[in-house]
């Protein structure tokens, strides 16, 4: 029988940079008992996205962060400014980055690649509090009921 | 029970620029008593797309704007220019940006951020009619059953 | 009645470019005997991505790619480098188009306007094969039940 549920889920990010919150996500399936089904991520932000990347080598985020400023520099061309320097960046990397994931789930785990983690980008210099919010759709197992 | 329904809404746009389409697709929870669920809202172009983006300062607009001219400017370099300068930069900015989104939904509202607006970004120069496909998966009130 | 189905689909790319699969995904809803729901389609791979771009002119393609390439080229500022150099670029690339996409369907078809295809992006100089999950959630016929 299908069936859904939500959950709001916060993220400390600790200033620029990427947030792996695969583990998080992977225990709240867990919890609630899922086994076949569709999760959707959700992050309630324009300044810090979403994005499914290489979770083996550092250096990967490190050079991801690099062209994410490389292609969205500070600059003084910006009319929004008054937020700081680092806001309207911020925004156009979330532009072009994601608000949204939706990933299949087959007996209680995400079809995520070998390589793959679900990543929070933060892309404001100050840490922030985020907001997620998962929804499940799908089976589970019937004591979860 | 869980149960689902469709909708297609056509949006005019004025040309290139972003289009507030957050109320009507919040309009449409309201008209079919939506109450928990996941809603998933579809463009059907490629020189449109979909964004989630600060609604407050429209200086925000103006400047990602700004910054997908610079990212995907006109030129020359192009092979397809029968349908005008402007159309293949419109293709790379729908690719860099969205053609799906998926919202939970709880209580009847959609679980978006505070400074949150889900925008039609029309990448042409002329003004054009765009269609949206949505679709809602949940529970909605009993007398709308 | 509302019931979800999954599927495992292998691409072979032949190399950097762009690959239509909007036949196979079609085809297949086709084989489930869907009718009305939505269609998830998720890439496993952190090199490879999806898309939705125009299907009409292949120069759209050629020119999407040459554009990708000057947004991520090759380069020795990656810290990144023992794969190749195709492979930092590949990741950035994936990250600035889509992991997931979700699709409405309508009498068994997916709701994909006229000039739109599916394709999956190859950002690997190498030939590779690639794996796709695909979920449906909808009516199917009674038939196929």
């Amino acid at each position: 029988m299908l069936s859904q549920t939500h959950h709001s889920l916060e993220i400390y990010t600790d200033g620029e940079g990427f947030v792996d919150v695969t583990e998080y996500i992977a225990g709240w399936l867990k919890d609630i008992d899922a086994v076949d089904g569709l999760i959707t991520i959700f992050i309630a932000h324009t300044s810090a996205s979403l994005t499914i990347q290489e979770n083996a080598d550092p250096d990967v985020r490190h050079d991801l962060n690099g062209a994410l400023r490389r292609i969205a520099p500070e600059s003084s061309v910006y009319r929004h400014s008054l937020e700081g320097p680092d806001d309207m960046p911020a925004h156009i990397k979330s532009m072009l980055t994601s608000v949204s994931l939706s990933i299949p789930v087959r007996e209680g785990r995400m079809k995520l690649g070998r390589w793959q983690g679900i990543y929070v980008i933060e892309h404001r210099t100050a840490s922030h509090l985020r907001n997620l919010e998962l929804h499940f759709l799908g089976t589970r197992q019937i004591s979860a009921l």
